[in-house]
């Protein structure tokens, strides 16, 4: 079929990890057009002109093949596939702007990991919820595991998933994208994933609590293994297959480890929590860095949920507590070995 | 019933996991008679004259009930619970030595992570057979979760699980050890449970040869849940429950993590292998350190049974042949992303 051949790549967002996909499929499809496009001017100029990025993986050069491009309709326009590498707020907004220029057939590859307030949505839903009248046909996919974007870079051996309603599309994405470093298993349930990816945020920024009050890997651990079991508990209830969240699943456990172990976002915020337990203080810090955490709005989405689920979920609620009610982080500590 | 107040606990092994358990019945349970001993006789002398140990946890200090015990029958004799807080190698041997010693109704409750080599067995049936026409009435139990010893000492927040095939006598184990820092949930799947503590060693040395390697926690991860499933397989195989393998397990999953992230004697050994490529210069440092690895041990025998059962375990297999087939660590990388 003629979408077999995608010509045209559209990457929508140039911060770490835009930029880190960018790096691996330039390199990988040296004979297509890839645009990459983003708001930060400064980022598209730097990106023209040495094919490096001024602020993330600094060393990391892209192939020529790739356009830095300051717009969106040279970017959109007669891609086959277009990748979200932005944040799961900015989706709603980028979508209603694209969605002139998207072309019949176009996949829409998303990366972020979050759930969308106020709507309780997860991202691809939210995406849909924005096309709904639109008339041509279009797929919408996700792309999650554990993928630290410096390490998609500096290409260390990593795996992950693609998820799509339509599993021939999952597998044409993988095929384009995936490498000898890169390995992408597929799936169709795209709920599921996206549940993991958005809700193991949440549990990262416990664990980071964890970290900040200096226990070691064994109460951060302990508290994980159990957080995760409410994860787990709501994401079935939001329709998630249990296959997902299994051991040998990327987008769920090795995702989970990764962000609750490596240097994620997630969980170095949580750390701030832990080590000061002053959670205004700890978003401030990440707003001066432009770092988005998509958990602590994930955290508050997903107690919403349970909540009108009728979900026992306490770590969630615990979580939740800590962010948004002044619970103090040593009640979470002492709650954690009294709510299990 | 009679059993439900133990008055005399043993402890076999004052290596840093018994001496840490000293440490928290002894201050649990100032009333009760609580013996500790160990071949070693430096660390008894050491712990009779100071109630501290002399290499582990040097500043914690034991409750005045405890007594350090050259006499391996001072110390079983009459005991209500044995602890055998010793490597998987020497459990046949001890519970031969104390045989005689046991009285009726005793609760031997097994802490060792391993599989017995030439007989396949975990640690409860090694047990079991050894006491195969003993003529009094025992329970064996295991303690398994992720207790890095010097957390315990530590007091920070744990969680683990006691195993016995009686929940009533899981639930007395647990109930006697548990105190405001350390939870302890009850199962009656020993066989799950040992399996889980005896092979997540054999991961968690694959985990630290990605860390010699210098890849970072996305690899780390992909790696671990991808063998997580060659584990849970094998256990099922050999009997294990679902559940044991399920999130929220802290025999499991809280003890999976802590081994493969945390300071453990596994990991390290495997980051030295990953470092070095050198697998014979990393046993010999493990032995000059009197560091005993459960996990090499733990990686033959489960190869072999995974051979004897016709079972496709792809990772454990990769880890067998890097351990004694002499596979360089290049390719153990290099199948980890083709054997998924």
């Amino acid at each position: 079929m003629k979408q077999n051949s995608m010509q045209k790549i559209a990457i929508i967002g140039a911060g770490a990890f835009g930029f880190a996909m960018a790096k691996i499929i330039g390199d990988k499809h040296s004979d297509k057009e890839i645009f990459i496009f983003d708001i930060q001017k400064d980022y598209i100029n730097h990106i023209a002109e040495t094919r490096k990025h001024p602020v993330f993986h600094t060393k990391t050069k892209l192939s020529n093949n790739i356009v830095a491009s300051h717009l969106l309709s040279e970017t959109v326009e007669n891609a086959d596939m277009v990748l979200l590498a932005i944040s799961s707020v900015y989706v709603r907004g980028v979508i209603n702007n694209i969605k002139p220029m998207l072309k019949q057939g176009v996949i829409l590859l998303n990366i972020a990991k979050g759930l969308e307030q106020k709507s309780n949505l997860i991202i691809s839903e939210v995406i849909k919820s924005e096309l709904k009248n639109f008339k041509l046909k279009y797929y919408i996919c996700s792309l999650s595991g554990g993928m630290i974007a410096s390490e998609v870079t500096k290409l260390n051996p990593l795996c992950a998933e693609v998820a799509c309603e339509k599993i021939a599309i999952a597998k044409k994405v993988s095929n384009f994208i995936e490498n000898k470093n890169l390995r992408l298993d597929v799936t169709t349930d795209i709920v599921g994933v996206e549940l993991a990816g958005a809700l193991k945020n949440v549990i990262a920024i416990g664990a980071g609590i964890f970290d900040g009050l200096r226990f070691g890997e064994s109460s951060k651990s302990a508290f994980i293994s159990f957080a995760s079991r409410d994860a787990q508990k709501l994401a079935f209830a939001m329709g998630a297959k249990k296959k997902t969240f299994e051991s040998g699943s990327q987008a769920w456990f090795g995702d989970l480890m990764t962000t609750c172990f490596g240097m994620s976002r997630n969980r170095a915020f949580g750390e701030m929590i832990g080590k000061t337990g002053d959670v205004t203080k700890a978003i401030d810090t990440m707003l001066d860095q432009k770092i988005t955490v998509e958990g602590f709005r994930t955290a508050k989405v997903a107690y919403n949920i349970a909540k009108r689920k009728k979900l026992d979920l306490p770590f969630i609620t615990m979580i939740y507590k800590v962010l948004y009610k002044k619970m103090p982080v040593q009640k979470f500590v002492h709650d954690f070995i009294g709510n299990c």
